[in-house]
């Protein structure tokens, strides 16, 4: 989408380093749009603001559906807003192409924390189908450290895809569950627990107590019938209640628990590293495939040879040797 | 590689469709070189023996070191070819980049198997970093398919990437493992235990067989906290020795169940066009990086921009950018 109004980069670069949360918000519109010359505006301020970045801690959330993602965001977001701490929340969701409508429905979401002047909200771009769930989500994180944010919450709503984007852009992945969905715990897509650093298992009270705890056994089972990851970390499995409390605190330890032995054993900054070079190839593959699939006669070509490939009349091998000559005679056509 | 002798396309097909082994081991070979004109003719030859090919079974088999997967798919394979099937085993070692040094060694681990005049075993190219693992063997089941082989075993040595890659090209996915590793099933690589269609522990046999018989249980518990795929069906535990001999006849009668079933529901069929499909835009993918990271202009870029990264002088964002317009001036510059 295009922007309505362009400012100055110095206006953007600016606001963002005084927190001015109304210039942080213009700057992720700017981020998100899809118009070459703001494209490459946000590169400029990217660039501009770099060395202001890199310094939060940043936090995936996700869970399945009921599990209360919200209230337990704003739970967790107080305990951190508590300790003065400026807290940025950024949701991803990618069901939606709208996602800037959302806007309202998630302030009014996480009630006391849209209140807090601590606290910056804001759904990004969950990017189409092109770019990637979330593509414009990382470049978000950047412009939130360099405005003071010190905890960035990534919030995605829906299991799914987006986890593994995710996933690539957060030093501590939480994934928040339900208890007693069945004797069994059944469910759980596939791939996402063995992601996760830490399983939270929400609504931990009242009568729910027993099976969340139940709950809480079964899955420390379950993880650990996998080895440990690079990080070191076993992943934990805790409990949690927004409603009384319960929980909340130890979860934020956790973290903090987490931080504090990866950037020790030296892992927290080379993930970093590593996640920021991925993300440079993917970046640039992302670019690349737009422009190759905007492209009109590129898309006819897909097409066809999508359509020869169903019928069996040509194998994926051919095809995407014809795709490639394709793609060679549109270059040589747009520079004759 | 280059080759060093090509045949004529008529020789490879006559040969390939007459089930000549010589030629079809030839065909691989041809399929597997990087020479532009090898992978023209490579692509005529798949066209031209297309419509003789998804016939068969695809079978995907991986397994932690130690599991005896060699041992394994002797025996299995040896329950197929007494069914007067014909059978085709791929082997992908993507820590070896001299695949073809071993067929020797995979003659003299599946002694039987090698005699049998119904089996065809070949390791095949693990493919180059750029190509992705075993990203020729896709085409090498076709051959295999076309030469009339209606089983085709996918056995990758080493739990890793590569189980991902031949997840996309089978029908079904087998992981072996074994029992006793610990008091926990420790070690499991995270993710590939999601993927299989079927675990089974090997080895029990003699003092082994309550172990194994503990490790079944344990890993069934572990598959049912998982939602069944979009395939319907439910993973299954079963245990075996090559030993006694015990569990393969059923292993084999269960792969026959799963083909029965998601043929019946034609979600077998749904999976192959799909999988054809993703494997079209692979391979583009695949060849336009090539062409790329090979390119000696945007090698140096890469390699710039990659240090200016990690020394945190540019964003991954616009590094990216950058190396898009590097590109288009090196295609502009081919053209000049």
């Amino acid at each position: 989408m295009a922007l309505k109004t362009r400012f100055t980069i110095d206006y953007y670069q600016e606001g963002i380093l005084q927190n001015n949360r109304v210039v942080l918000a213009q700057a992720i519109t700017l981020i998100e749009s899809t118009l070459p010359a703001d494209q490459t505006l946000a590169g400029e301020l990217l660039d501009r603001v770099l060395n202001q970045t890199g310094k939060s801690i940043r936090i995936g959330i996700t869970g399945v559906p009921g599990a209360g993602k919200s209230t337990f965001i704003e739970s967790l977001g107080n305990q951190v807003a508590e300790a003065d701490k400026k807290l940025a929340i950024l949701t991803i969701d990618p069901s939606s192409q709208l996602t800037r409508g959302s806007i309202l429905g998630d302030k009014t979401r996480m009630e006391t924390l849209s209140k807090n002047s601590n606290v910056f909200i804001r759904p990004t771009a969950s990017g189409n189908t092109l770019g990637g769930v979330g593509s414009r989500t990382r470049e978000a994180i950047l412009l939130c450290e360099a405005a003071g944010y010190s905890i960035i919450i990534i919030e995605t709503v829906g299991v799914g895809q987006s986890e593994v984007a995710i996933k690539k852009m957060v030093d501590f992945f939480l994934l928040l569950m339900l208890a007693g969905a069945g004797d069994e715990l059944q469910g759980i897509k596939k791939g996402i627990m063995e992601m996760a650093d830490a399983v939270v298992i929400t609504k931990a009270d009242g009568d729910n107590i027993k099976q969340a705890t139940q709950a809480q056994a079964d899955y420390s089972h379950a993880l650990h019938l996998f080895a440990a990851g690079e990080s070191g970390w076993q992943p934990k499995v805790l409990t949690s209640s927004a409603l009384t409390g319960k929980g909340i605190m130890e979860i934020w330890q956790m973290i903090e628990g987490y931080v504090h032995q990866t950037k020790t054993s030296g892992f927290f900054d080379q993930n970093r590293v590593r996640q920021n070079i991925s993300w440079f190839h993917e970046h640039f593959d992302q670019l690349l495939r737009t422009e190759i699939m905007e492209h009109n006669q590129m898309q006819k070509k897909i097409q066809a040879l999508t359509t020869e490939i169903q019928h069996g009349n040509i194998s994926s091998y051919t095809a995407a040797q014809q795709l490639l000559n394709e793609y060679h005679q549109v270059n040589r056509g747009s520079n004759s």
